[in-house]
């Protein structure tokens, strides 16, 4: 039975838990931060596909196959495959999962993607209707260059304001028994403050980045002291700066916990990412290599982790619409966590 | 909580209803055998607004506020809507909700959502998560005819095997209490049998279709004969004829209880519609005018809805891809009705 807390909150009484998680990136990935900790790095970004977005569907299935070796699991043991990605129809996860077999839900909530795919498995466990679920989702630097912005051959020259899309995927397997229990989820609203510049992200994310949080912080009646470490997905240098400003405004310092998986992935300056790393690939690998391995290996025991989207359509930018974000939370805590 | 039944089916325990629904269409739908069924019915298909795009979105608007109204529920009390549409970034879906201001799951699912924003819906409704859930989803004859295939001034010559995209918007309440019940969902695999042509989604889907039901019959030990009705999303006459044919292969004889929406919303002969009506609205519109209102007033009280999509991304399919279909399945009782 999961039990609402306050306007928002959703909070999950059977244990549910994530347990095994992988992310697969290329070369970007492999020379930044993180590089050692991702499970597969294949430096050609077109992983020996012929296309794009044949690439990211291989890359997405790399992740989905990664996830179910490290949990011992097989695709016929799991009852769902949740996924989506950046792609029109959603093309990376519709030709990843068809490999699989197994019932599938399809999710569009752009960069908060991950999160989103994470709630819905989390709840489908809880409730009985899975045993065991996995979510999934990935993002090309190439194939979303290509479909909403220019073609890469072109070199159009990016803003300062611009984020790098991430070439990763990341999948979880979530299941009843596991090293990190997903305690609260806060699905997230459409909140659209009049951003139309199709170069910043961050800033059209932020507003529905704090609206989530607000809601999770009022329904539990918890501050950012009570946790590890607060993630957001990919609001990069220009969002965060936002995030953090919003979160002031109403007296909540979010600063001694924040930090933002689009400042983690690379290195700003010497890989010339501009205001840091984007797409739904950054939060998932972020959270897959990094984040949910170090809770399990007892570095973290108690974390907020948002993913946020730009629901941002080109077709919708040029008929001078503004850009709606989303943004989705989990609360996840491992052994030894408290709340 | 939900009980798992087979390998693909689950139960839901505690009583999930749909209670109101709204169905809206445009000129063609208006002169269809349906016509007089829809909750409202815009001739100008522009709806007042300046793009195709926007159209859609003040149609899944209107949509969304009629089943409000119906089922006497202010937004604020729906504690999470799910919806998706056809157009890249289901922007129909994330304008439309937007308004709303309540918490949103974004789904791709193509012609299947319907199908899985109801089955998600239920899934939280009974489980505790929401004690009230919005499904809604739409799709417009115009918008997708410029986006998948040719922008309407081009005047492209269509094959007898095409169908035609539905101007339509359904949205169903799903809650604890209302006049049908839903009994049983089965989340579809995406399959593929390698149809490649872009103008015969029915055959693309047939697959998919009968993967779905044939799980069903089997988990519940049921057959045709146990329902009042067994409904297709938009197979249309190939993919309507494909699937009695590949029921039929495996002793099924689906002929006297089956019905597709995509044979019912338009005269096909005198519409022009070639093979019939298709896109996410059809089977939307077709449940929530037609079947959802006839069984409220106890004209069917057994049914399965099973609606189908076509993932067919242009893109994959100009680099040779097959489209894979998806089918999801939910089993609807009134009063009186059994099983």
């Amino acid at each position: 039975m999961a039990i609402r807390i306050g306007a928002g909150t959703i909070r999950l009484e059977k244990p549910v838990a994530i347990a095994a998680t992988a992310a697969v990136g290329s070369r970007m990935e492999k020379e930044g931060p993180l590089g050692a900790e991702f499970d597969r790095l294949v430096e050609d970004s077109s992983f020996g596909e012929k296309s794009w977005e044949k690439a990211e569907t291989k890359m997405q299935t790399l992740a989905i196959e990664l996830a179910l070796q490290k949990g011992n699991t097989t695709a016929e043991q799991v009852d769902v495959m949740l996924g989506g990605d950046l792609l029109n129809q959603c093309i990376a996860s519709a030709y990843a999962v068809r490999e699989q077999g197994r019932p599938f839900l399809g999710l569009y909530g752009a960069c908060s993607t991950m999160a989103e795919s994470l709630t819905l498995a989390s709840l489908l466990v809880e409730s009985g209707a899975a045993r065991k679920a996995l979510a999934v989702t990935s993002s090309h630097f190439c194939s979303s260059e290509r479909q909403f912005r220019f073609p890469l051959d072109y070199g159009g020259v990016r803003t300062p304001t611009a984020q790098h899309t991430a070439t990763a995927a990341g999948a979880a397997l979530v299941g009843m028994a596991g090293p990190i229990t997903v305690r609260e989820v806060c699905i997230g609203r459409v909140v659209d403050l009049g951003v139309t510049d199709m170069n910043n992200m961050g800033a059209a994310m932020a507003p529905a980045a704090w609206d989530t949080l607000r809601q999770y912080f009022t329904d539990t009646g918890t501050s950012p002291a009570d946790y590890d470490k607060i993630i957001t997905g990919d609001l990069a240098q220009v969002g965060s700066d936002l995030l953090v400003r919003l979160a002031a405004e109403e007296n909540c310092d979010l600063r001694p916990r924040y930090t933002d998986c689009g400042l983690m992935l690379y290195e700003r300056e010497k890989q010339q990412v501009d205001a840091g790393a984007s797409g739904c690939g950054c939060s998932a690998a972020v959270m897959c290599a990094h984040f949910l391995p170090a809770m399990q290996q007892g570095k973290y025991r108690n974390i907020l982790f948002m993913a946020t989207g730009a629901l941002m359509s080109p077709t919708a930018c040029q008929q001078g619409e503004s850009i709606p974000g989303i943004a989705h939370l989990l609360h996840l805590t491992a052994k030894g966590g408290t709340n």
